[in-house]
């Protein structure tokens, strides 16, 4: 028997007590005994997004709540910029393109946040731009992008809105839609929600509601305005994933329980501690100028094939990891701290690399990075 | 306490050995453990839509489903015949006007099946019409439309595919894909497969495949040719929905091991039970020519609210049924047959239908729709 260790940035893993839940017998979502379920999940999910705003529930992956906040809000030939610094950034590109939209990239460098200026310079040039789609937190590369410096742009021109992948930034740091003017934010089941994949979710301003009435890119299963009219009568407007919104109630009590502050920070304190676990053995950090807390990371020593490394931690030691993605292939391993993690979960994640590293022939002081971490994990610390 | 009884077409009661492994620790889909488990539904998928081809899985509900089949297969423009004899043969004609496509409708009474013949002819007539979509069950009003006759139709005409929505079809009666010629076949999760909502199938033909390679309707979510693409590396494009496809590995091996036709036997035999019984009350069938074994939607008798005698099942009797959607609110109940059902759930149907009924004042002999399901019902019977 080995025991399984997943440390990666999605699928997350899943509370006992959401499991057990799920496992209840299923329940038909159209009659009385759902509704109290989806009211609760609803509220609870303005409490997370905090908006005052409906946020719709949507039976997909969270890439289909992507496609969602082009094609229920746009118009064919609209202008878009989208911020292209990872594998999600590029795939706002790719949406925009697949649905006739004009997408106009600012392109940034794997690890790197955008700058906003490069976004508001963009804007004044050209006023026929009419939204700025980015990743709140680009899981490709552990960035954090400047979503309040972002909105802040936008909230300025009445005519654009701006859109934040927010998959894994929703529930891991401090990303306050209505205080900070954030038009759309997009998130998934699978993260810091701490479900299985299957619910896509979005939010939409005042301002972006506004453009479901101009909107005319072809689309039907995603339907934002529909989906906001049936909310009314607490329904969807297709079958909706029934079983992961009986778990999305009981993930969303724990949040509430906890406290949203603190869930923020006790990941944040995660992060922390791996991030200078790291360094602590020499590792660089892949962003190291705004790491995003939902994940940190860690480029691979030179001479060290990253690949191998994330070999031996499945093959020995039986931890998944995410590994680098395109560009990042086989330089990078990403450890995940968002969702249902705890301190262990960090010391284990780090102890891992460390054990992995030196079987791969990399030379350190073992034992160094846990040693820096468990500093920063201490409570009170 | 009140013990609930689901007896409605979906989602239909879910086996507790199915719940119990989605109660697993979640697994990442992009690791070898989720290979093996994917690798056995892609298997059992064929066996269940008897087919050669791939069965791509989607992370939707059954409506994604079928716009994939709209979506990844036509042109902006193109003609396509539509059976429209209920609420989801509506539904085609709305999504394929939604992406442009120029719908023929083929109009049919509720509760009657499609004359093959007025397909043909309109085929006939206009060469330029590329595809027939219809519902080899239409559940709306439990009207099972002639399948093998339409494929029959299309398989004569090169450039025509026809397209079954077999959500309450497949696992329910004998639907072979490969050998009826069946072009697209699409179903979800949450009816004969005995899953929660959250899963939608496709299965496309080799004549259909031609048409992903000319299909220009805007698409980026819901993509065969890219899903089919991927299928060969054992992946989905997206993140799919892990515990649901966990779930689905154990109710295909259900399928598999009590035998498709034994499962096909037994819903069918369900189903003339619950007819039977129906009638020996004197009640009327609603589709009495061509019942989908799916499910028996009776006609609430003249003078009695068939609103309120789902509303007596529910409230007095804690059983859920479907009513009657749209024109025929209040007009029918609907008892489900399909999926995780039993010899007992007729009984349980039927007897509480028969009280539900006395209570809105209909008056019978009390028993006998009973007395006459349980002599279909023995077995060997």
């Amino acid at each position: 028997m080995k025991k399984n260790v997943l440390l990666a940035p999605g699928p997350t893993p899943v509370p006992p007590e959401a499991l057990m839940d799920m496992a209840l017998p299923i329940i038909h979502h159209r009659e009385p005994e759902f509704k109290p379920i989806f009211e609760e999940c609803l509220e609870g999910l303005k409490y997370l997004f905090q908006t005052e705003r409906d946020v719709v529930i949507l039976a997909s992956s969270g890439t289909g709540a992507m496609e969602a906040a082009v094609t229920s809000f746009l118009r064919t030939g609209d202008k878009a910029i989208f911020v292209n610094g990872g594998k999600f950034g590029e795939r706002w590109g790719k949406i925009l393109k697949a649905y006739g939209c004009v997408p106009i990239e600012v392109k940034v460098e794997w690890g790197k946040a955008v700058d906003p200026a490069v976004i508001e310079k963009l804007l004044d040039e050209d006023p026929e731009i009419r939204a700025v789609y980015f990743q709140a937190s680009e899981t490709s590369t552990a960035v954090k992008h400047p979503a309040k410096e972002i909105a802040a742009i936008t909230a300025k021109r009445p005519g654009v809105i701006c859109v934040a992948d927010a998959i894994t930034a929703t529930g891991v740091f401090d990303l306050p839609m209505d205080a900070w003017g954030l038009d759309i934010v997009v998130t998934g089941s699978q993260k810091a929600l701490m479900l299985p994949p299957g619910l896509g979710f979005i939010a939409s301003s005042e301002k972006a509601d506004a453009f479901l009435e101009t909107a005319n890119i072809p689309h039907y299963y995603f339907d934002i305005k529909l989906e906001k009219k049936k909310l009314a009568d607490k329904q969807t407007a297709w079958t909706p994933a029934v079983s992961l919104i009986v778990g999305l109630r009981k993930v969303l009590a724990m949040i509430k329980e906890e406290g949203l502050e603190n869930v923020h920070k006790r990941t944040a304190r995660f992060a922390k501690a791996a991030r200078e676990g790291a360094k602590a053995i020499g590792l660089e950090l892949f962003a190291p100028d705004s790491p995003s807390d939902a994940l940190t990371a860690v480029k691979i020593p030179d001479g060290i094939d990253g690949l191998k490394v994330k070999k031996i931690l499945r093959e020995s030691y039986a931890v998944t990891v995410a590994g680098g993605q395109d560009e990042a292939k086989g330089k990078i391993v990403r450890l995940a701290h968002l969702g249902y993690a705890g301190t262990f979960d960090v010391i284990t994640g780090l102890s891992a690399l460390e054990m992995a590293l030196a079987d791969a022939g990399y030379e350190f002081e073992m034992g160094k990075g846990v040693a820096k971490a468990m500093e920063i994990l201490r409570e009170g610390a």
